[in-house]
């Protein structure tokens, strides 16, 4: 899942980051926005049930509804 | 481009947010891993110099080394 501030709002994570390249001579990055890439399991074989615990998940812990929008791809794995 | 910790180290972040979520009562979630979602712009038209401009940036700012490894992908934009 991929969680990232919405466009306009402002990224100030980003821009110090980006600062730091200034001064270490990178003159060619600009635009950086830095967001949250999570990876977790979800042990249920019924698609509706992933679904809506991954968006659940997502919408009461991993992301800020107010200021955050998030994107989810999954696939199936083998019980271990 | 993408940062995660390697996945023999730990992740605190990871592990304290599936602890909220089993207090929430998410009893199927499972080893969540919380990385990084990083997107910028390199102002070049040579892709020798965007690609060491990428990896230097990650390998000295975006990503620790020590613990974290990263992948990435680019693709050409319009001049605006």
């Amino acid at each position: 899942m991929i969680v990232k501030r919405r466009p306009k709002i402002l990224d100030p994570q980003g821009k110090a980051v980006e600062q730091g390249a200034k001064l270490l001579g990178f003159n060619n990055v600009s635009g950086t926005r830095i967001g949250k890439y999570i990876e977790f399991f979800v042990n249920s074989n019924d698609v509706n049930t992933v679904e809506k615990e991954i968006e659940e998940y997502a919408e009461k812990l991993l992301s800020n509804p107010i200021m955050e929008d998030f994107e989810y791809s999954y696939k199936k794995v083998d019980e271990t």
